[in-house]
């Protein structure tokens, strides 16, 4: 299942996008893909349904983060060597966590905001995978069993304040607009092989980033099981994975995003998203 | 006013504590203190009702976290000078932030628990700032407006997670009953400055930590408007404020917590809390 959420920033509604590409409201089946509606349970439920019955909704309708209510927006750093080696920064030797303001979400055509002044906002595309079930302490072997979906992230940084205001990185990730989530949820059984997605960014139409998840130096199952030492996963957290090579801040000279840019990316089965670039407006 | 949520994890219902210290239900007033329900109008409305007509609940409920559905936990490093200096770290010329996964939210009187194997797990007696309305580029005189109240909180915090296990110190802070909050959220009317809150732990009875948010480096009001440069604070996102000296890992010899320990912290109006430490059962 491809599964959405639609509508006004922060009204959305559930809904799917079936095999003809319609968009069918699920409201009726569920009060939203967030918390207990992401569980086994649901997601069993919304399987069984006969998707030609449900209501089409129309079609011009905004479609937002297809996830709501994230308490937890967790990101990998650096999970890909080719991408460590572009930043000139080591080889991890266990996955690097941090994390991302969940107010940054936003939908995968929403415009992409610049903080006042920034200049050195960056791209990343990413896959990430959406929690379905609580998981502490599961085994590489289980991990994938607790995610709900998996979804196209754009893991936006503003360079300066991640690596030159003091420490750690959420200041840099989690300005508004900063993570662009999906367009869909795309339910396991749909998405064959998780580590075999091609990831790819333009900006501008020209081609930015190029990669595959077959790279990732740490599987997203590993870096469940990992996280899930330290705390505990809940539905509807979000984790994003870590983004292939091809990030402005690994170019010489240095590229970053400025008004008036359109950044596109995207990823097989997980769909594509679109962006335009905007200055802060008060 | 006092503000608690009590009952069983995860189903606790809004209530107060009413000044002869009885606990009164406020469910049909509020559904929980979370979200919308800490905005200023439904404070106001709190703040309207004729307290002695409330309803009074059975006071052996468990006591829960004073503010649930917490999307950002943030929390401040190294903010008093003193507690820099034990920790042999330089004093921060900004704000160090970082998170705690929402899930690690306790309540005052929970137990703390060790995770599996954990040798050096601290403590650290703290003032939160529970968020009311959006925050976004508010200045440092306008950040108090956001702040729906206040509330003790003890950042539990695995040392070796932290420091050791590559880069970023979520792994260290977010471990589940390490975000123990509470008794109360107070109303900013009944703190008169919080500026000026006396901190203390003890474990053991053994007075370990002893503080007041005078000697803060960065004031609350600075570290919210701070934060509001980078990210939007959103209503029921917590922000802890940093530690005073005194913590485990500041001794000589170093001295972490056990199985069987007793932790006892206070804040004045904040009021106490009372853990006791026991290892993780799978």
């Amino acid at each position: 299942m491809r599964l959405v959420r639609y509508g006004e920033t922060g009204h959305e509604k559930p809904g799917l996008i079936d095999e003809e590409n319609h968009l069918r409201d699920l409201s009726l089946e569920v009060p939203d893909f967030s918390g207990e509606g992401l569980s086994r349970h649901q997601m069993d439920r919304i399987r069984a349904l006969d998707v030609k019955s449900l209501p089409k909704a129309d079609p011009s309708h905004r479609i937002g983060p297809c996830v709501g209510n994230v308490g937890n927006f967790l990101a990998v750093g650096l999970n890909y060597a080719d991408h460590a080696r572009e930043t000139g920064a080591a080889i991890p030797s266990e996955p690097i966590l941090f994390n991302k303001a969940p107010s940054c979400l936003a939908g995968p055509q929403d415009e992409l905001i610049l903080p006042k002044g920034s200049e050195t906002t960056d791209w990343e595309v990413e896959i990430a995978a959406v929690i379905g079930t609580p998981a502490l302490y599961v085994s590489q072997e289980q991990a994938l069993d607790h995610v709900a979906g998996f979804c196209l992230c754009n893991d936006v940084s503003e360079r300066t304040y991640q690596k030159e205001r003091g420490g750690q990185w959420v200041k840099g990730k989690s300005f508004p607009t900063f993570g662009q989530l999906g367009p869909w949820l795309v339910t396991p059984e749909e998405l064959e092989d998780p580590q075999s997605v091609d990831l790819w960014l333009d900006v501008n139409g020209e081609r930015m980033q190029t990669g595959s998840t077959a790279t990732m130096i740490f599987s997203i199952a590993n870096v469940i099981s990992y996280a899930s030492q330290f705390m505990r996963l809940m539905p509807g957290d979000v984790i994003t994975t870590g983004t292939p090579p091809g990030v402005g801040m690994g170019m010489n000279p240095k590229r970053f995003l400025k008004a008036g840019d359109i950044v596109t990316l995207g990823g097989g089965r997980l769909g594509e998203q679109r962006h335009v670039v905007k200055a802060f407006e008060d």
